[in-house]
């Protein structure tokens, strides 16, 4: 650090610290270069885009001028007195490429003018992720072709890029190249350069423009979603989602790939559903976000594995039969115009791994959101929709798993069941000593206050755990599924079909009767909750671990579920309920951090690589530890942290009631 | 070379000398692989190709059997028996992937299974090109997914491809990856994997395909050329051309720009055009040849800057204008379907790169074709075509510059002149004392032998410069153009638009008129001669050389044209009549190169960086070198390869006769 210090200021940076001795009349921009100091500089040091803001700390060199800006530095330029606020000029704030040393000078740098900005997420572990695009823009200006620089438009582009960022042996998109002639010329040979992995000019448009957006998706086989990101500052600028259309091919998984195998055309029709509707969501999403479709220039997208190749437009016929074998499990970077994507036209879709044939793109999504790999917790990961997909493990191992819970939980099988719409039934509370039931319909007004607003059509998956669990804590429910009759509620009532419960009175419904649970929706609740405890239990023997630190529950049903409830029902084994959480649509936030971050991308492919897949249904003991769990919570296991339950369960055995 | 000898044998390759000790059992191509000996491998020692015979040395090891081979190695095997003829068996030929080690032995490895073939081409310097195209095929067999081994599609072949070839870090092609599925299980698990820059899979078929084509694409202004390339013997398959469909918008360049500058859908008509054209010649070209158009796994395409960049649908307006700026100089690769090319749908089409606005990529295929920069000798290379392009230095320093010549020498312009085409007159003789006439017509028989069956129907550009040098010799031409008359022959004759000569009498001719040259077809040939020779002059001052040692005239018109007859008219400065050479269409030639060999494409990108260009036109000496240059050969140059000439002209000159 020590040099000729002739002509030369010690300029020292803050957060970082770093420091050196920069020569007279370089700018801070160029010193924060030298000296390796992150700071935003998207429009390579021209004063257009106000991005690299920092602060001159105050008390190292006097008084600040308003007029002339730092003493040390040269005065303000008019690019800065055009886009610093009069506040930020008074605090010192200057435009780092404007700002010329002369004298020692210390440098704040604002977090808003770093590259890499951070995005802090919830999650199961709060946590940021650093925002590194794998679309990024650059501008640049260059000198106008003359007789004597006779150079080609490419070629005097790419000159610039190299000379202001460093960017090296770029290519260019075909539709780009294009365009190339008339971008360059209408806005006096200033382009903003979109470039994708620093390799590829997927997008240029005349003069300076700083945003520009990127599409996650995530394609579930009921539901798809879309997340509209600013690439420039990560925020989700708009989500829409539809169903997806392909449900007219039939409800699950299994149904669609024997559609597809049935139908010569079937693949066909099912790919072009997805893909207009993807156009759809883009359009509605650039429509609410006030841009227009061809401002997006990067796609992220996640879907489980059949999902995943009907949206490529691969056979998925290899997935319904054994060896279940997928085409292929790495990540994809296709062009958007390659699968009809009507987004700008130089865009890839960066499409995420899928670990086996049962767990797809969208279990890599959610690995990615929670990093159970970057933890020592133990960590149980459910992601519950018309498949339940599970990961166990931490930092030394991960073992995959998907069991078929059946649609319970999204409502279906259910006499009374919906999805989670408006005038579903969501929560419920049943007073132990009453059997009395108040509930809660979406859309509703809350707890106690007067519900009769909003009559109840039906109940979705959050309100039967709910049910469920509070007809085991009142003694309605024995742990083995079956009722305790002749508790003197009317309540609770005998059926040609059996013993059904009273949720809702005809006078509180929309549908003219009432809402009941009966002994078949007990039974659809234990199978698909038996499936997940027992593929929950023989993974945790696989890998070896006693118990579980951390539970997370993903998936648009994880995110309502009450986790007290979750646990009374033994979905999973014992765990404080401190630690378990609910993360939602965990799937769609891994493909946002795979648009926001590069790094993550990777951090995919290598984590689907490594996660082992386990086939659950071949494993010896998967009809005992089947069996077992049908139980609420379970016939065996220890469930430490339910103390409230196992004494009102005790309490009715205590009373001896019958059982039906 | 000394090693541990147990159960070792010497190996010897011929004719690479490479030796060394192989384990017992291992194959012969085991042992080439290991001492770095090249050998073809296409089917990754499989035994299916047969590519790599292989003869063992005689003498050295006793007699052949015919049945179990060669003694000191393994016997045929079932594969060999069928591959190999009765005579190559007997001679000791075996597969070098089959035959086992057993004994001390040498190995003849013959040219045709040698990795990088060599392809001789004529060309001004006879040489050799190693057959490496960018794209190549390669078999893989692999094991059926199982339960055990579910690993996806992709996965599964890229292992095996790793495995059996070493090739890494590969990408599929998003059209392949659609049928990935089918072509693995169509044929077994055996597949046969197209790769481009050893880098993408553009291609999978099913079972073991030894053949693939490439199209080299020459897209003159007025002609367009394909050679449907066999990429695995490096040969012509078949070759078809057709007129430039845009010639309806402009017969020559600038007025094809001029014609999209004013019509708002002109670029994309042209463009159509000419896309629609190459699909008609890969059409033809594959029908020839016996193959389908989906066999073209590769194209490389050259053409002048606006051919170039109406092919990419680029607006070539900046070409037409100061200062005359292309959009992009660097090669271009780009997926045929992004083009709207009918090949193989993963294919990548190559464009050539361009030198500067008025120099193209066909240029840049002659240069690599005729490889002036690898010269010591001082080597003028003439395109000529409706534009002249000039290339003058050696492997110190190259220029280029372009003069424009006019359409003269294809028969425009010139009162009978026609294109090279059936009846055109194609060469003539000039008695110089009777001042008779021979000519030969285009599909007609040779000299001397009965010139009546086919008649003459105009003259073509050979044809026009013979009769030019012929009249000089025999007196009837002085050397400033104009005509010596009373020379007492019916052929030389007034008219009211001045003197013109009588190549072919009307009873000659298919148009029932005589065929002649005027005093205006005169003028045109030496306006068009004394541009590429002042061109050729100014750039011999700008490179500092007094004298050319080579001089190679290129274009279809190039390859018909007699030297001495080009030297008499004086189209270019002095050289010895055995350094001039006739190579045809060096452009399409340069085209099948790249198409033939990558590093050609890396060296055709070096050289277009390293060409200086010239602007002719701006050169203060211009019309001062021009108006000499118009003389024949020229007013003051002496022209010591021409003591024919200078003899006839003394003699007129001698005998004193009048001048019109």
């Amino acid at each position: 650090m020590i040099e000729d210090k002739k002509d030369k200021y010690l300029v020292t940076f803050r957060p970082s610290g770093k420091r050196g001795y920069i020569e007279a009349g370089r700018s801070v921009g160029e010193a924060a270069l030298e000296l390796g100091v992150d700071l935003e500089n998207i429009c390579g040091g021209r004063g257009v885009c106000g991005k690299c803001r920092v602060r001159i700390k105050e008390g190292l060199l006097g008084r600040h001028d308003i007029k002339t800006g730092v003493k040390g530095l040269s005065p303000l330029t008019d690019s800065e007195r055009k886009r610093l606020t009069r506040q930020e000029k008074s605090d010192g704030y200057r435009l780092a490429c404007q700002a010329r040393i002369y004298d020692n000078i210390t440098v704040f740098v604002p977090e808003e003018s770093r590259v890499g900005k951070q995005i802090v997420r919830k999650a199961a572990t709060e946590r940021a992720v650093n925002l590194e695009p794998a679309v990024k823009k650059y501008y640049v200006e260059m000198k106008p072709a003359s007789l004597e620089e006779p150079q080609a438009d490419w070629e005097r582009l790419q000159a610039e890029l190299k000379k202001r960022f460093g960017l090296d042996n770029l290519i260019i998109d075909y539709t780009v190249l294009l365009n190339l002639r008339k971008a360059m010329r209408l806005n006096d040979w200033k382009v903003t350069v979109t470039l994708w992995m620093n390799r590829e000019v997927i997008k240029i448009e005349p003069g300076f423009v700083d945003k520009g957006y990127g599409l996650a998706v995530d394609i579930g086989t009921t539901t798809m979603v879309g997340y509209l990101c600013d690439l420039s500052g990560g925020e989700v600028a708009a989500s829409d989602s539809m169903i997806n259309p392909q449900v007219i091919y039939g409800a699950d998984v299994m149904s669609r790939i024997t559609y597809i195998m049935a139908n010569d055309s079937g693949l066909e029709r099912a790919h072009r559903a997805v893909i207009k509707a993807i156009n759809q969501i883009a359009r509605r999403a650039a429509l609410q976000a006030g841009v227009k479709r061809e401002d997006i220039v990067d796609v992220s997208v996640v879907g489980n594995t059949c999902m995943h190749h009907i949206f490529l437009s691969i056979d998925p016929s290899g997935l319904g039969q054994s060896p279940f074998t997928p085409a292929i499990h790495h990540s994809l970077d296709i062009k958007a115009r390659d699968l009809g994507l009507k987004i700008s036209p130089g865009a890839y879709v960066h499409v995420l791994p899928i670990e086996a044939g049962f767990v797809g793109a969208d279990n890599v999504g959610v690995l990615i959101a929670e990093e159970p790999h970057k933890q020592n917790d133990i960590m149980l990961i459910i992601d519950i929709g018309t498949n339940g997909e599970l990961v166990l493990g931490n930092r030394k191992r991960l073992i995959s798993s998907s069991c078929a819970t059946g649609p319970a939980f999204e409502g279906a099988q259910i006499k009374y069941g919906m999805c989670a719409a408006p005038e579903a039934i969501e929560k419920v509370k049943i007073d132990p000593v009453t059997k009395e039931v108040h509930f809660k319909v979406i859309g509703g007004a809350d707890w106690d206050v007067d519900s009769g607003a909003v009559k109840a059509k039906g109940i979705c998956g959050s309100g039967i755990v709910d049910a469920v669990a509070e007809m085991l804590k009142a003694g309605i429910l024995q742990r083995s599924g079956r009722f305790n009759i002749d508790l003197g509620t009317p309540r609770l009532r005998r059926t040609e079909k059996g013993p059904e419960f009273v949720i809702a009175w005809a006078n509180e419904t929309a549908i003219g009767q009432d809402i009941t649970l009966c002994q078949g929706d007990i039974r659809a609740v234990q199978l698909a909750k038996g499936a997940m405890y027992a593929g929950a239990k023989l993974m945790m023997c696989r890998l070896g671990v006693a118990r579980l630190d951390k539970v997370v529950l993903a998936g648009a049903f994880g995110s309502y579920i009450d986790k007290e409830s979750a646990l009374t029902l033994g979905l999973f084994p014992d765990c404080p309920l401190e630690d378990i959480y609910s993360v939602g649509n965990a799937a769609g936030d891994g493909a946002r951090l795979a648009l926001l971050n590069m790094d993550k991308r990777s951090e995919a492919d290598e984590i689907a690589r490594e996660v082992e897949y386990i086939e659950l249904a071949v494993e010896p003991d998967f009809a005992t530890q089947f069996s077992q769990a049908m139980y609420f919570p379970h016939k065996k296991d220890e469930f430490p942290h339910l103390s409230e339950l196992f004494q009102a369960k005790k309490n009715s055995e205590v009373k001896g009631m019958k059982t039906c």
